[in-house]
C-alpha cells in the first residue's frame, strides 16, 4: 500500500515520541520536529509508508546521535520475552491444538508492550492478548497449506515478538528460514536480535539485505529476492512488513495486530482488532490506500 | 502560549483538511504535505501557534493558487448567520437577561459548522451549543467590569461568529472598537466580513494592522497597540486569540471553544468546553505551554 494522506502527521508524531522514548531534552524534541519537516518536504507518496521511514528513522538516527537508538530497548525486550519462554512453552504443550496456540501467541508477540515492569504484568497482557478475538483467523487453510511444503519463509518483525516467532517455528514441523532487516531500524530484528531470542537453534536466518521496517523489493538484495519467489509458504510479521506485501499476489499468511486506521480502512477491518490470514481472502478497499 | 509538541502534527492535518475543503485534487493535497514539511523544518518554537500558522496558510494559499482560499466560504457563513440573526435578536429579546443570552449566543458562534445544509440546521446547532454547559462562567465580573468603563475593543474571530459578535454588542450598551485581521487568513473576520456582517452599523471596526489568526503584537500597527494599551476592557473572541494573548498580564475577557487538547491541559479545562472569563482566575498549567 502507498503513502496515506494520514500518514505524514503519524511521521511526526513517531519522530516525537521517539525522542521522548529516548528521554531527549526539549531542543533535540524540536530538532526532530524540524528533520521530520525536512522528510516530509521531499516525501515521496508512491512509496509505502515504510519504504519513507527508512529517511525518517536515519533524520531520527542522527538528531539523537545514536546509529541504533533502540539498541538497549530491542536487548530489553527480547530478555522479557526470553522469560516467559519456560512458561508459554508449557502453554502451548498443554494445549489442545499446540500449532493453534503457538500461531495466537505469535500475533500476540506482536502486540505486548515490552516496557511493562514486571515478568508478572508482560504474562498478564500476553493471556489477555491471547483471549482476544481475532477479526479473521484462517488457522484451516493456513494448516492445509502447511502439510503441503516442505520449507517456510518466515518474515520477522520486532525484538521480543521474535521469541514468540521462535516459539511458533518450534510447532511448524518443517524447515524455516527467518528473514531479518539488513540492519538497524526502530525495533525491528537483525540477525544479532534474532541471535539473542533463540532463532538461529531453530531456523536459518536469512537477511532482507535492506534495512527498512518492512520488505521494499526495490532495496532488497538479489539473494533475498530469489529466496522469496521460490518459497512455498510465506508467514509474514506485523503490521510493517503487511504494509509493504499487500498488493502482492502471492500468497502470503499475515500475522498481526491492526495498528492504525490506515490499515484498518485498508483491510475494512476494525483497528486494533487482530488479523491472521491472506489478504486475498478479505473484502479490500481500493479507495483505502 | 508557545508551541506545544502536538502542534507540528495538527499543522499537517490543518494543510490537507484546507485543501480538501477546496476540494483540491491528490496531486495538490500532496503538495500541501510537502510544503507543510517546509514549513515545519524552519517552525520557531518559541513563536504562538498563530504565528507560526502565517507561514503555514501563505503556503496554502501558494499552492492552492489561491490568495482568499475562504473567501466564498467566509461569505456563506456570514450570510448563514445573518439569515438568523431576526430570530435570535427575538430570543435575545425575550429572555430574563438579554446581556447574559447574548454572551452565550457570541460563544455559540464561535462553534457552530457554517457548513450545514440548512438554516434549520444551523438554528438547531445554536440551540444546543445554547444550552450546553460553560466549564468557567465568569458573567456577574463581566458584569460588574461593564458598568466601570466607557468603551471597549473587542477582537473578533472569523466570519459567522462575527454576526453573532455583533449582536453582543448591540447588548452592552457602550461604544466598542471591533478589531479584525489586517488581511485574509483562514476564515478570519476583516474589514470587509465585518462589513458584511454589520458590524459597521455597531461598532468601529479597526485593523490588527497584521495578517496572523490571533495578536501577534510584534507584528500588529502601532495603531492598534495604542488601543489596545489604552482599552479599559478587552472581549476576546476565539482560540487563536487566546492563545496568542494567554501570557497577557492586563485583564482580558475570553469567550470561545476550547478546540484542542493543548489549550484544554493549559487551562485544566476539558477539551470541547466553553470558557468565558479571565485566565486569571483558572489555575493554569506551568508546564501545558
Amino acid at each position: 500500500m502507498k503513502m496515506h494522506l494520514d500518514c505524514p502527521e503519524c511521521f511526526v508524531r513517531q519522530a516525537i515520541r521517539t525522542g521522548q522514548l529516548l528521554r531527549c531534552p526539549n531542543s533535540v524534541l524540536w530538532d526532530l520536529v524540524k528533520g521530520c519537516g525536512t522528510i516530509l518536504s521531499q516525501i515521496e507518496h508512491e512509496f509505502s509508508p515504510p519504504q519513507n521511514a527508512v529517511a525518517l528513522y536515519d533524520m531520527i538516527s542522527l538528531k539523537v546521535g545514536k546509529e541504533d537508538p533502540f539498541y538497549q530497548l530491542k536487548k530489553e525486550s527480547t530478555q522479557q520475552a526470553l522469560a516467559l519462554y519456560p512458561r508459554l512453552k508449557e502453554k502451548i504443550k498443554n494445549s489442545a491444538d499446540p500449532l493453534d496456540t503457538a500461531l495466537r501467541l505469535a500475533a500476540c508477540g506482536n502486540v505486548v508492550d515490552y516496557g511493562v515492569s514486571s515478568d508478572f504484568d508482560l504474562m498478564k497482557e500476553v493471556e489477555e492478548v491471547f483471549n482476544a478475538d481475532f477479526f479473521h483467523y484462517e488457522y484451516e487453510e493456513f494448516a492445509e497449506k502447511l502439510h503441503q511444503v516442505d520449507w517456510i519463509l518466515y518474515i520477522g518483525d520486532n525484538c521480543g515478538e521474535s521469541v514468540f516467532d521462535r516459539m511458533l517455528i518450534e510447532e511448524l514441523g518443517i524447515p524455516v528460514k527467518y528473514a531479518v532487516r539488513g540492519g538497524p531500524i526502530i525495533n525491528d530484528v537483525t540477525k544479532e536480535d534474532a541471535v539473542d531470542a533463540g532463532i538461529d537453534q531453530v531456523a536459518e536466518i536469512v537477511s532482507t539485505g535492506c534495512r527498512a521496517p518492512g520488505i521494499v523489493f526495490d532495496w532488497c538484495s538479489d539473494e533475498f529476492k530469489a529466496l522469496y519467489d521460490s518459497a512455498p509458504m510465506i508467514i509474514s510479521k506485523g503490521q510493517g512488513n503487511f504494509e509493504t506485501l499487500s498488493d502482492e499476489k502471492r500468497e502470503i499468511f499475515f500475522i498481526f495486530k491492526i495498528k492504525c486506521k490506515v490499515v484498518a480502512s485498508f483491510l475494512d477491518s476494525p483497528l486494533n482488532s487482530m488479523f491472521f490470514g491472506r489478504t486475498k481472502t478479505v473484502a479490500l478497499d481500493p479507495n483505502g490506500s
